[in-house]
């Protein structure tokens, strides 16, 4: 299919149609990549306002068959949300201006807000009605809830609450020739038909264009416990975890990892910062624990760590005794990418493991890495979900670009062996157009086949986002 | 597309192919349907043993385009898994013997099953391990995983647990051509292109074969609190709702709403059944809450009710004191659809409604149903999740026979009303063959286009399950 540029008779039909959404002049903020590894092509910026804004705007490239590349907050990872400079002159529509929250539903716990509201947005609107949205990356001020549908994002608090998925009971889509669905039911229960929900949420934009959302919104726990362990090793951290899962069931929200490799990040990119524990262990996690009811969770949670000190498995736990005290606790976890952008990754890896693999994932995956050169490892992340980020930097005080040649034999590593263990190497970053080739190549042949169908048919064109998730075919 | 019969070529090539799967002569249990509205059409009925008899089976059904009817425990209410008379002869793919549980991982808490397992069979092997798998529904006992799956069945505990789609961290699966995709990944963050598995989830067999599945098990509650409540009427037993749910979060697992019709009815069809209230109240609800941690349930639990029966919503609560007064409550509820059976139903809905219209919907359509006639209205459910059985029977001493003129009307007025509410007509039962129109007439065309499109590109010859969800074209 061969796509055409956002060229003066697309910009006059929609100019004629949408005049407010037309933006004049370019903006490079459009084609910035967070990690600054390339530039997005620039294209025409359509800020629509309403879903009829968009619905036109998509008749009318779908019309001329011109590239749409939807744009939410800008912070995704894998450049799902940048134009290809194989591409033609494209549409870059960004949701900035779909702002609403159009209801707020205590009786069924939901907020229905529209794509552009910041995570943040919504987050506020659930507060102030003594809810909370448990979705929380760090991004949180400038991500967008179109984005967060789109990449159908995760974080730190799915062990509880699920992905985006999960959170999510209807949203409003724009499919590729500009018709509307209407599908903010908010229904539990709902099976009419196949699930185009959840298809939507995790689809980069590619399938059609999600323009409002009704989320769930939940009672805030009235009654939290989080504790930062110091244990032996992932192995320990793995025991304490199902431990933590028989006591507390639902009631554990996070289970995080962190290494002295991550606080050895901190402690050399911010001066200030006060070490949790001195030496600092090779290994923690950061365990969050809520309840809804007024139980003495800490004496529970006590009880619980003392048989496994007993066991050996953990050797020490600092518990926050007040709410400034967990934020800072958190605050130690959520340093740690912003060390890791300081001191200069060579190579970052989203992956998810079979939980019962990821001891021998670490070890076996820093023996292989070793064998290549005396890099530093910072693995952290989400253990309690199986998702862990493996970022790996240049020995102390050199830069990652006199290494920069080592960097597909990293991934290469990496990937290999998160493969081998049955894991997936697009965890909750999705696969944007980074990571295409590596979906083609190594996934099933059915698998590809069934993703290339469902793109034919619901975008016969190939004007939403293209080349991001299913590579672009050269003609 | 023409679709042929699974004539004696057929029988040859399957014969050739996998001998052991082709069953002999026939069998009325494939036809039968549970309600006993119609029969399905006989067919060649074939029994794979393993993944690669069924990729092997459809290969050869896909070559001659003949009809594949997928029948799991032939428990499904809307007629999903019966040939309809208007096909050629199908083959009828029953998965009764894949019935391995390939593997319990006790560190993921995941159970992987194949389709064939009844539900009690995945309950069974989740308590052998000190875990349980909480989809729960009337037909446990024959029901098979698969038909779970092919229907993303609900029941009673989806207010905490979710439906089956939540409940599924991957599915093994034959495509319509015979090609199988292995994506038992157990991963919950895995990003890796469109969410195939949600997709086949809930499409009754239309787009693929389910041979296999990946499910979430959980701690059991060590700590339970079952009640019975005497409510005012169905405004208090939402108020009920929403202050448990603020107060116990996920630790509520059901709110079922029973109204006296519904005791009356076990009262006239069983003898021997001691009623909970006398007089029985106009409604009540069931309600179970329960705690991995040892803490004092049932103290919080009186507080909380202390507290509204001070407001007049709750009138009075029955607290269930051991493991066998909660089976004794419990098996009030379970024990309703048996007696709506035996008084004989003249119409049935399985309904979903935004959860804050319930008190209206449940007044203004008894007002609706009075105008036609004196019928007794059983409605009950899954109040918690918003999905309501609304069963209308004949008045007391007459039959359903001499009503059934009645049944469209009835039909109509209740559907009418619950779209009118922005509810949902197909709710837990699924689309199947009784409510393709339905689903076809009053559903947006976006959403429909896009549930056509995709069936014709993961079954572009249609023979899978034809005539289920998306109605059979006529030549």
């Amino acid at each position: 299919m061969r796509l055409n540029p956002a060229d003066k008779d697309v910009v006059g039909a929609l100019s004629a149609t949408v005049p407010h959404a037309v933006k004049d002049g370019e903006d490079s903020r459009y084609q910035e990549d967070p990690r600054q590894r390339f530039n997005g092509k620039p294209g025409l910026v359509v800020t629509p306002a309403r879903v009829e804004d968009v619905s036109n705007i998509l008749r009318i490239c779908h019309h001329h068959g011109v590239p749409v590349i939807p744009f939410g907050g800008g912070t995704g990872l894998v450049g799902g949300q940048l134009a290809s400079s194989e591409l033609p002159r494209p549409v870059i529509l960004s949701t900035e201006r779909l702002k609403s929250v159009r209801e707020v539903n205590l009786v069924a716990s939901l907020i229905t807000v529209e794509a552009g509201c910041t995570l943040h947005d919504v987050q506020l609107e659930a507060e102030k009605h003594d809810r909370h949205f448990p979705l929380s990356l760090a991004s949180n001020g400038s991500c967008q809830i179109g984005g967060n549908l789109a990449t159908n994002a995760g974080g730190a608090n799915v062990v509880r609450y699920g992905n985006m998925r999960d959170l999510c009971l209807g949203v409003e889509a724009v499919f590729a020739d500009g018709a509307i669905w209407n599908g903010l039911t908010g229904l539990s229960k709902d099976n009419r038909g196949y699930d185009l929900r959840n298809l939507l949420i995790g689809s980069e934009g590619t399938l059609a264009i999600i323009t409002a959302a009704c989320l769930k919104i939940f009672p805030i726990p009235c009654n939290r416990t989080v504790f930062l362990a110091s244990i032996n090793d992932p192995h320990a951290a793995l025991q304490l975890l199902e431990f933590t899962q028989q006591h507390f069931g639902h009631m554990m929200s996070s289970f995080e990892l962190i290494s002295r490799v991550g606080i050895d990040f901190i402690c050399e990119t911010d001066p200030n910062f006060t070490k949790p524990y001195d030496p600092i262990p090779d290994w923690m996690v950061l365990v969050d624990i809520g309840s809804e009811c007024p139980i003495n969770l800490e004496e529970q949670v006590l009880a619980m760590l003392g048989e496994e000190q007993d066991k050996g498995a953990v050797a020490n736990a600092l518990f926050a005794q007040s709410e400034s005290q967990i934020e800072k606790l958190w605050n130690i976890r959520e340093s740690i990418p912003e060390a890791n952008r300081r001191i200069g990754a060579l190579a970052s890896h989203d992956i998810s493991l079979p939980i019962e693999t990821i001891p021998q994932f670490i070890t076996d995956c820093g023996a292989m890495i070793a064998k290549i050169a005396a890099f530093r490892i910072n693995c952290f992340g989400h253990l309690g979900d199986g998702n862990l980020h493996y970022n790996v930097f240049p020995p102390q005080g050199l830069q990652a670009i006199d290494f920069a040649d080592y960097r597909d034999t990293i991934r290469e590593t990496v990937h290999g062996l998160v493969r081998q263990l049955g894991g997936s190497t697009m965890a909750e970053h999705g696969v944007g157009r980074i990571k295409t080739t590596d979906l083609s190549t190594y996934e099933n042949v059915a698998y590809m086949n069934a993703l290339t169908s469902i793109k034919s048919a619901l975008d016969p064109k190939g004007i939403l986002n293209p080349g991001v998730i299913i590579e672009m075919k050269r003609d």
